[in-house]
C-alpha cells in the first residue's frame, strides 16, 4: 500500500485549475500491470484508485467506519487521458468531495512523474452494515473525521 | 475469450425493462478474481467488460477498424449492484448504443447464473490512428458493420 | 472455474509418453492474462493451475478435507515450454501422483488447442488444520476418495 | 518497479545461514494481490520475483542482453513458507547463482518487514534470440557484467 502524503499546504501543481487535492499516494507501475499494448491496462487503474483509497482510510482513521459498518464501493467513473508504462511512479491525488446521507463521493487525479495527467476518476462509496446487510447513514463521528482531514464542512 | 452469442431474436429476459442487448458473452469467475472479502474485486469487472468487448469486436468483424486505426478506451462508468463469487458464470450483455464522429458508446449488463443483476456499465471508445497518434473519424465501413450487427441505423 | 472432464477411458493423446492424466480442465486465456510481450505472463500460469486444482477438488469431492482441515499450497515447480496468447483455450491436465503422510503431489500439463505442450508443472499441497494452525495427516477418507478418483492405490 | 538496493557490504541478516544475496528489492503488497483467504495469492509471488528480476536487470545493466537477444523465463520453483498480507512491505533478495552456456539461474528469498521468511524461489532464464527464434549462448559481455555485479567469477 502506498504511503499517503496528506499535505494541504503544498499541493502538487494543478495545471487544470481544479480544486486542489488533500492527499497524494504514490503507486509504482508493475510490468504485470501492463497489457499487450505495453501500457497499463484499463482495469488496473481501478486497483490504483483502491490502493490510494485504502491509504486515505488509514490516514483519515476511517478504515472501519464503526462496529460492523464498513465501506462498499457502489460506482466508479474513470477517464483515460494518457498512457502509463512499467516503471512509472504515478501520483494518485484524491479527496472526499461530498458526503450524502449514506454515501460519499471521492475524486481522483492520476499523474505520472512528469506531471502529465494520466487519468481522472470519481467513485461513490456507501456506508454498509455487514451484519444487517444494508446501507446505513454515514456515522457522525466519521463525517467529522473526514471533515477534519479535508479541512472543510460537508 | 468468451464465446459471444449474438442472438437478437431471443434476448435474455430483461427484468428491468431496458432496451434488449444484441450480444451476450459468458465469463467464468476465477478464484483469483476475488479479493479478501470473498467477492469479485471491483477492478476485475473492467476485465470482464474487456473480454466481452473483444468478443463483440470479433463477432461484428471490427477487431481492427481499418489500417492503423484501432479502438482505444476513453471512459468507463460502472455501477456495482450485487456481488459475485468464485465459480459463478456471469453473462455480460453488451451493445453499441451510439456512434459519434470519432467515438462510440457501449452499454453492458452483467448478470449471474440466477439472472440477478450484478453490474451495469457504459464505456466510450475512440477510433485512434496509431500511426498519426490522434483520434480519427469512425470509418464508414465500420459504422455500417456495427449497424448491421446491431440491426439499427446510427 | 473450468468444467472438469474426468475421463480416464479416453485421455488426451500424450505425445511425450508420460503417464496419462485423469482429469482435464479447459481455461480460456484472457487478454488481461498477457503481458507486454503479447504472451501469457509467467505468473498467470499458476492461476491456471489453481483453476484446474479447484475443479479437481470439486470433482473428487475433497474441497474441504475434513472439519477445519483444508489444503494449503506448499510448493510449485513450473517449466515454460511454449507461449500462449489471448483467445487460446488451454487444456490443463492434472493428477495426484503421490500422497505422503501430510502432503500430496500433483502433476500438470498445459496444452493449447493444437495439442502443443505449453507448460508442465508439479505442486505440493499440505493438509492443514486451520484451527490448530499446523499440518496434519491427510485424512483416510480423503486418501480413499483420491484413490477412487485416480483409480490407483497410494 | 522496486528500487533495487545492491549492497554487498551490508547484506540483510540471513538467519538461515545461506549464501548472502547481492541485491534487495522492496515490494509493497496490494490489497488486490490477496485472495479470499486474506493472504497474498500464490501466483502473485511470481510477479514479485519478476519485479525484483527487472530491477536487477536494470541495476546490473543487462536489461537487453545484446541486439535481438533477451531473457526468457524457462523455469520457476517456489516454496511458500509463510503468508503475507495487504500492506506488508516485502524484501525480495536475489542473486544470479550460476551461468551455463545459454541459461542462468537466480535464487530468491522473500521476507516480510519483521524479517520472517515468506518464500524462497529459484528461476532459470535463457538467453533467447528473438530474431532467430532460438536460445543462444549468454554473450561474454553479459557474463562479465553479471560477474562484476555479483563480485564472483562464473
Amino acid at each position: 500500500m502506498g504511503t499517503l502524503n496528506p499535505n494541504p499546504e503544498s499541493p502538487i501543481p494543478n495545471p487544470d485549475g481544479a480544486k486542489p487535492f488533500t492527499a497524494h499516494c504514490p503507486v509504482e507501475v508493475r510490468f504485470r500491470d501492463c497489457d499487450a499494448m505495453g501500457h497499463v491496462n484499463n482495469a488496473v487503474y481501478l486497483t490504483y484508485l483502491e490502493i490510494a483509497r485504502f491509504a486515505y482510510w488509514k490516514a483519515a482513521d476511517i478504515g472501519r467506519l464503526e462496529g460492523d459498518i464498513s465501506h462498499i464501493i457502489a460506482r466508479v467513473e474513470i477517464d483515460f487521458r494518457a498512457s502509463a508504462r512499467s516503471g512509472d511512479v504515478l501520483d494518485v491525488a484524491l479527496a472526499v468531495r461530498a458526503i450524502g446521507r449514506s454515501s460519499f463521493t471521492m475524486e481522483y487525479e492520476i499523474r505520472d512523474q512528469a506531471g502529465r495527467l494520466v487519468s481522472t476518476a470519481r467513485s461513490v462509496q456507501v456506508a454498509y452494515d455487514y451484519a444487517a446487510k444494508q446501507p446505513v447513514a454515514v456515522p457522525d463521528a466519521i463525517r467529522a473525521r473526514i471533515a477534519a482531514f479535508e479541512g472543510q464542512v460537508f
